[in-house]
């Protein structure tokens, strides 16, 4: 059995055998390209040394001296030689990668009389002596275990003595004196000593790879990302080559495409002379890739075909690392470039217009989270590395904006009127803030987690958001608000990033916006191979042409309750609550439909064909009733009753756990007018759309929280009555369905039943995650952190779905829903509608669509296409 | 085919061809009693009169003569002959007892000829035109559809005229010319006659029977009842016996045993001389039964004979009825005997004793509903009718106390130190009213439903309890109650009837308690071959000894909350929750250990060897808290801090939907040491138990609201090292058991998982059919009375399981807890543990015990028994 491969030597190998890196250098050569010369030593040798109960490297003797032999020959250096010295680097290269976690050394075979030819070799002694110190100091750490700490403070002794600041400023006498003080540790350390033989330098080095595959950082690193412990590691010698030789020499990164823009044609820089040390250190600015033509041309011209051809075999963008030594022009290193969220795109469609991939790879390379890039500003990078930080709360919605905080809805108004720039900074919102939150650039709480009103409305416009700060109270007495301490009053400018979360003092600047064609281009292929559809949850004109603009295929859902929250039409909408006769209510209901009519008209008519899913007023009616006794003695003048009345009838509303009391469609079983009236709304508004744009509407009417297959027939029936007797009176006819919200446990648990007189099901998982799981979202914050901090619950299942629990009643539903309709169209409307990472779930679930927020709806159409991918795999 | 058969003729027949009454007057004639003559028209004859165009009684004419002459040839009488007539009834008789709803006619046979026959045969004129009268009416009625107000008006005509108030005031003339005022308005309401034929009177008189199987009141009975309308209803001909015929006649009533004690023996009462309208009339007071054996040994004698017979043939109490014609004793009816709870308890053993039937039938004939009446104490029947009711409420907790009304418990405990009885009047109970809630002899509340704190709280303590009194308004600041308009004063006093839910005005005698030795033996029948144990929901001394006491086989939940409501114990926990560092919360912890050892020692002292479940702490912590300022102010200044610190702090721990919060488990998650102190509380009063009363404790901890594997199993590894940690420090040993209420419905979902570190399930109904269903317990009372009265909630969830929506959940659980563990116990612990009609789902569900309040014990005892015998069926 062989241990020992020249590079590209055997052609059979794979990477369980030659590790990641191994493979990577035998893959180049293969190509013909031009690689510094180098053997590897497989991961079975490794597994032969930790496995042997004396560990000895005897086994690999005779191999190890042919192959050193073999390199000799085609480098013309040899190891050991003082003239032509071949230096070489010993690395490890495991099957899998594992970045940073083994051990490498450089320069290996310099002695105190190899770099005298180095020395000569390069013109810069100064450059030999510190390879020579440096080779000294790693060898002393990963062959015998001397704390590199122990070396730094040697060299730091020296400056100090020197009274300089930087290596560099050290003189080549300085270096040699080091060198002798570093031979000196080693035996202080136990005795040891640098070996001066450079057969010795090897075989150490290469055993101490071979026992860093067991080293601790390296056993967690494993445990932690579940790789198998027993693979081993290969071991990579190579030669190594200088961009400071004499002659035409130098070092330079380059990418195939422009990393940031996705740009095609080489993109990267480069010294002459120089060492890849030099660019690190800083100490010459490098030049663009492109004046290397002027300098270098047929070099140049060498790399750039070198660099096609990698791209072509790859078939991706590639980061490269070349050295030009005499002459010679070398590839290092090269692999899959990493680029931002636009170049991403950009670089996806080029390769597939090139004929290089085809459109599933170019889905399958991008990633969700990208998106949210595309879609919102960003702060410029170096001003927010400069700004000041006031705190850091809970990333609700994406963006960077900047304004003048206010303190309640009505101030930021007035401040947006004046033609301010707002950001409305408050304890938390609800509905009655709607109007201030609309004109605010962000919108920043101190309380609520990413499901909390403020970050469900603010993803809904998407509109920037950060909320949960814990370091922030707003003293509304005071106007002023409490930054971590900081004191800032109303009116003062703020910088708030949505991305991460940070709020800065000041105002910052902004990228400026990227925005990308490609976009379009890749989702409208995803949307070829999707598994299912993507809608939207939306009601806001702006919102639902928003939806549209981002590709969404439908309205998942149109919260009814979000157009009640006017100032005109809140009065309305308490008028009807708080009546206590039906004629009272009628007449507050009539003035509420012709309102409804203006908005659903204005949806159907954006919506064009696009299917409308409308839910019927879910809320309990006490969220529209006014909690501070000033709103109060308001609405018992305009009621004409006393203020003492109205406080009665508002606490007869009052609930213990209104999450599960009366709302959804229990209201309209105590108050089926209610439903009557929407309805009829959605109908008139459906007709005269269908008249005036000429094109078909079919309304989808959704009953929300529907636990029983009774309630479920019983509200069909009354609603397809109510109609179905408009329809027949005014001689109309429309095509329209009756469905409802899966949100309840229970309504999975009898969809059979439900099914029945359900047209289609809608699963709300916000509410059925609440259910499900015994958790409010308003006040998990009592126990969330805890349970994070102890690692009990990874995941925030109203981010994140449960697949175990939730989605286990999920699959019950649909299974059951089927087998009694097995056409029944079933969708996912709730915050977990757009998690990437469901969707391979809901694909296996077999469901119709998803629906989201607008801002939402390009990722989760990527995220729902790769979900296909995953299962062709 | 033949249509009319004498009774007994074929004994081939059944039910089915007879009706009920048909085959039970066949069946005593089979037995050889003393029955009066008579042939059954089968059901044949009735679907094929109504099924023919023009119903018509032609095809039974040549039957009908040839019964109709036998049965003159077995009486001696002749129908029509004025010396000897011969009378008969003729009733409808369906298979399915359809009670009152058909027709049936008396005394066919007289006319203006025989009505003087009958005269001289009972020499009892009036008597004989009395039937003439009452046939007439009948007839006219029945056949004609003459309403009976016609006639009615006739006669109260008459007696106005002779100015007399009762029927038996009039005069032979009188009903003579009555009997002729009847005609006449045969005549008036269409020209009809009343027939002097008899043979017309008969086949009139049949097809009215036939007709009366489709009239609207039997058409609704059926299908309420899901009776087939097409079986049609048998008619039977029997001869009229007469109690007061000349010679040795009578009439009466008797069963073969007390129907209100059970006691053996002959009980009823009879009348010389007498039809069975004397006695109903009242006109005579009717004698002892045991008193015939004295006036007529022979007749008493056969009559108990006969008595016997029945009762060995049908296997059970009969209610008979008889009448002694001319020294011949008839019966004229059996079956079986309504009876009292206790009377059926007493029956029931003491037939099994007898060897007439098995345990097993005398299981099955009892109801656990029947029991309630056996534990609590009943008013007088008489006292109620004559009784001022106030107003009805929902039946909480079974009893029947009288006391004087007071609104607060403090007052409630002052007047009941005073020597007062008590009755605790408010507008809802919580935790903090506990003390009042223990001394009162009832509980009234005016909101909340059959699970409220009060009633809950009542059923625990088997006191008497009233809820959700719509109709009663507490004013607590002019200290008066309005009961349905009535207004009363603190101190006044009501009665309490917790069967019904009717409060009365004053106090009400109480029936003597009757405490039977018989349930007893019939619940340890039950025990054996029921197929789960029943165990008990108490935490107080007196309710733990309760539950033994009623047969409890172990404790299945130990609320340790209720324990911290004493005067004493609640500050110590305030101190506990409000403490903002672990060394405060640690002081006060340190003393609720001790008093929590104290509850411990007791409860398992009393437990003896019996499982004791004991769940620790579970609800969220701000119930703990005072919400009044005086009691908030008082806790500031024993605590040391300002009032404005004391607000904030409860403010912080309010939620929105406190269900659905920081409770139960979660608890323990932020705060270990609440439930490590109880756990060692425990673990200290188990082995001081043990060492005291040389009996093992075997404790089960449960932990409430466990809804993830991974809360579960940290929990279950924190709370066994603390135990361990224990039993080390002190060198104990002690078998203990961690297992968990299965109450979220994602618990069912992932109870495999759950089942892995959990060492027993048990199910919590209350909280799972809370999240199963989306309703709050607190707050169904808005819209539930919307669902009953549109019948869109057959059963209310929290009294009745809800077997496919919660129960489906229940099934998904066992099975997949019994997938990780096949032997792990399982409990049902919620409301509906003791939920009669639940016990065939829980013994299909595989289960080892339920659990509810000790008062359920016994009926769960019943009805578990009575699951298995369902099974065998």
């Amino acid at each position: 059995m062989n241990y020992i491969y020249a590079f590209a030597e055997d052609q059979t190998l794979t990477n369980q055998e030659l590790g990641g890196k191994g493979a990577n250098l035998a893959e180049m050569t293969r190509l013909g390209l031009p690689v510094p010369a180098g053997f590897t030593i497989t991961t079975a040798a490794c597994r032969q040394y930790l496995a042997s109960a004396k560990q000895e490297t005897g086994f690999l003797e005779d191999e190890l001296m042919k192959a050193v032999h073999i390199l000799e020959e085609k480098t013309q250096r040899q190891l050991g030689n003082a003239e032509q010295p071949l230096l070489v680097s010993v690395r490890s290269g495991a099957p899998i990668s594992m970045p940073g976690m083994m051990d490498t050394i450089l320069n290996l075979g310099l002695n105190d009389q190899t770099v005298i030819g180095l020395a000569e070799m390069t013109n810069d002694p100064w450059f030999a002596y510190d390879c020579y110190r440096r080779l000294i100091q790693m060898f002393g750490d990963v062959v015998y275990g001397i704390d590199k700490p122990i070396f730094e403070a040697a060299l730091t002794a020296l400056k100090n003595k020197r009274q300089v600041q930087k290596d560099t400023d050290l003189t080549l006498v300085d270096l040699k004196q080091l060198i002798e003080t570093y031979k000196g540790l080693y035996v202080a350390a136990g005795q040891y000593q640098f070996p001066q033989s450079v057969d010795q330098q090897l075989r150490l080095a290469i055993e101490a790879v071979f026992k860093s595959w067991q080293n601790p950082r390296a056993q967690t690193y494993r445990r932690l990302n579940q790789i198998d412990g027993a693979m081993g590691t290969a071991v990579n010698v190579q030669q190594m080559v200088f961009g400071n030789y004499q002659g035409q020499s130098g070092t330079g990164v380059a990418f195939t495409r422009n990393p940031a823009t996705g740009e095609p044609g080489l993109f990267g820089e480069y010294l002459l002379n120089a060492q890849g040390e030099d660019v690190v250190a800083g100490i010459r600015t490098p030049e663009p890739i492109a004046t290397l033509k002027a300098q270098l041309p047929v070099i140049y011209e060498q790399f750039k075909t070198i660099a096609n051809q990698l791209e072509a075999h790859y078939r991706d963008m590639q980061d490269m690392e070349f050295t030009i030594e005499a002459g010679q022009l070398y590839v290092l290193q090269t692999r899959v470039g990493k680029r931002t969220a636009p170049a991403a795109f950009r670089i996806a469609v080029d390769l597939v217009d090139e004929g290089v991939i085809d459109r599933p790879t170019a889905i399958s390379r991008l990633k969700p989270t990208m998106i949210d890039g595309l879609l919102h500003p960003l702060f410029e990078t170096s001003a927010v590395q400069q700004a000041t930080q006031l705190l850091t709360g809970l990333p609700a919605s994406p963006g960077a904006a900047t304004g003048a905080i206010y303190f309640d809805a009505q101030k930021a108004q007035q401040a947006h009127e004046a033609g301010e720039k707002v950001v409305l900074v408050r304890q938390e919102t609800s509905p009655e803030d709607i109007d201030g939150m609309v004109i605010s650039e962000a919108i920043v709480t101190s309380r609520g987690g990413m499901t909390s009103h403020a970050a469900v409305v603010a993803r809904g416009m998407g509109c920037c958001c950060v909320v949960g700060c814990q370091q922030l109270q707003v003293d509304y007495e005071q106007r002023e608000a409490h930054f971590a301490g900081r004191v800032l009053k109303e009116g003062a400018i703020i910088s708030v990033d949505g991305h991460t979360g940070r709020l800065y003092l000041g105002a910052l600047p902004q990228q400026t916006g990227v925005h990308e064609t490609t976009l379009g281009t890749v989702l409208s292929w995803c949307d070829e191979i999707a598994p299912f559809a993507v809608w939207a949850n939306a009601e806001t004109p702006q919102e639902v042409a928003t939806a549209f603009e981002f590709g969404a295929q439908g309205l998942g859902l149109v919260r009814t309750e979000h157009m009640f929250f006017g100032p005109e039409r809140i009065f309305k909408m308490r008028q009807m609550i708080l009546a206590t006769e039906l004629a009272d209510r009628q007449v507050a209901l009539a003035a509420l439909k012709k309102l409804q009519i203006t908005d659903f008209k204005q949806i159907f008519s954006l919506a064009e064909e696009r299917p409308c899913t409308i839910r019927l007023l879910d809320p309990p009616l006490h969220e529209f009733l006014p909690q501070n006794e000033v709103e109060q003695a308001e609405l018992a003048t305009a009621l004409g009753i006393s203020l003492a009345e109205i406080k009665r009838r508002i606490a007869d509303k009052a609930e213990v756990n209104p999450m599960l009391g009366h709302r959804g469609s229990r209201l309209a079983v105590t108050y089926p007018e209610i439903y009557q009236m929407q309805v009829l709304a959605i109908v008139e508004s459906a007709l005269a759309v269908q008249t005036t744009y000429h094109h078909a509407v079919t309304p989808k009417i959704m009953l929300p929280l529907i636990g029983t297959a009774t309630e479920m027939a019983y509200l069909k029936q009354l609603l397809q009555q109510t109609i179905n007797d408009y329809l027949v009176e005014n001689q109309q006819q429309l095509t329209y369905q009756i469905g409802t919200m899966i949100e309840i446990p229970r309504a999975c648990l009898v969809a059979d039943q439900i099914a029945a007189t359900a047209d289609f099901f809608s699963f709300g998982t916000n509410d059925l995650t609440q259910m499900t799981y015994g958790f409010s979202r308003d006040d998990i914050g009592h126990f969330m952190p805890d349970y994070q901090q102890q690692g009990l619950m990874p995941a925030e299942p109203f981010q994140t779905l449960d697949q175990d629990g939730v989605g286990a009643l999920m699959q019950l539903a649909v299974q059951k829903g089927r087998q009694t309709k097995p056409d029944l169209s079933i969708g996912v409307c709730g915050e977990v509608g757009g998690d990437p990472t469901a969707m391979p779930f809901y694909r296996d679930l077999g469901i119709d669509y998803v629906s989201c927020s607008p801002y939402r709806v390009p990722s989760a159409r990527l995220a729902a296409a790769q979900s296909q991918l995953t299962l062709a795999d």
